[in-house]
């Protein structure tokens, strides 16, 4: 149990899991400080970020600037402070040095003291190393709320 | 600080640690995806699944997967997607090569567009390695919401 | 990626990363079990916790048990099950082997099988070693809760 194998889901070592983790525990905390400019580092410089809660995938560092810019300031116009988990996090080799990674990011709001869930997510990314560390190259976010899941609750 | 122990809470090695991370990531997200044979492959032919919210232990895989699609089914017909997150995750090796673990597993559910924390709970693994990797030989799970805490608030 | 560096956000290696996940594991369900001797012998004998939760820091041992006695009574007299749960940790290494950390910690109680998230929180640690293993030196918890961020949802 003590070997590193190469290819698969769940089999990089602890050094790369570790790193990842780190790499997301910074870059969940910049965004959530409202640094975008930290956060938008981050990202590769065609860095592509598709989300079912965006019309359309935005893609670069000067598109990411503006994304992250507009959701601050949305947030600081509701005296929102939100924070960003990462957890459950699958790590897949792929070709070209690429890591694949399928996330759990869960999304808490504090307004006037109280902290609600705002919404549940699924995150999938590609990460390359750079000599910075990692980046992101993709980005795919699911929100739960916005996905139509047939039964009878949905059917409502 | 660098170096491995073998025995106590808290003392395997990283890669040991990152391996259960891996496993656990995989394990839930089999799970929430309704994917109950990769679900049930994860548990050793004779696994127990021991819950407060169950009136029997479920033994064996093929009580596993009744189990498992039962719960796919409640979650469809009523249009809810949900998510187990892993945490706290505690590591003790014990005889046999068994690893004990402690962790933290919030449920959450997403029903029309609104995403509720469901239940908290603890869950308590005797992990056994094999050729494909990590297997659950015995679960205990215990949800919060069913446990009685002697209180004014309990006894209302 | 798979070479160790020493300084520098989120550079120490995996084994530092895992022991410090291990320890938070142990420490939170020390507090959340009620088992504040455990808790307090997570402190240096100096530790110092300070919270915008509390009017002053808390120092040292005797004052530590007194603290987390407190809460837990609390907590009994409200019949609650609370849980800590430890994400996104950032580690830094100081000077003196000293390491520093920052993770978000969001706190869900359980009264009468209805779980709620209670507050989201900020915790910055300085760790240090010990023959007994990693010890916290100085804490600072910030609620969010508690937080005024200026904005019209909080100017209501």
């Amino acid at each position: 149990m003590d070997q590193t194998v190469t290819s698969g889901k769940g089999t990089v070592s602890a050094e790369v899991c570790s790193r990842i983790d780190q790499f997301y525990a910074m870059q969940m905390q910049a965004l959530d400080d409202g640094d975008i400019a930290a956060w938008v580092d981050t990202f590769t410089d065609d860095g592509v970020f598709v989300s079912n809660g965006l019309p359309d995938p935005v893609e670069g560092r000067g598109a990411l600037t503006e994304l992250g810019g507009a959701a601050v300031a949305r947030l600081d116009e509701k005296g929102a402070i939100r924070r960003h988990f990462v957890f459950n996090v699958i790590v897949e080799p792929a070709a070209g040095g690429v890591l694949r990674t399928t996330c759990y990011v869960p999304v808490f709001d504090t307004v006037d003291g109280v902290t609600t869930l705002t919404t549940s997510t699924v995150m999938r990314d590609e990460l390359v190393g750079s000599e910075a560390g990692l980046l992101v190259r993709h980005r795919t976010v699911t929100r739960d709320d916005l996905l139509a899941k047939t039964g009878p609750g949905s059917a409502a």
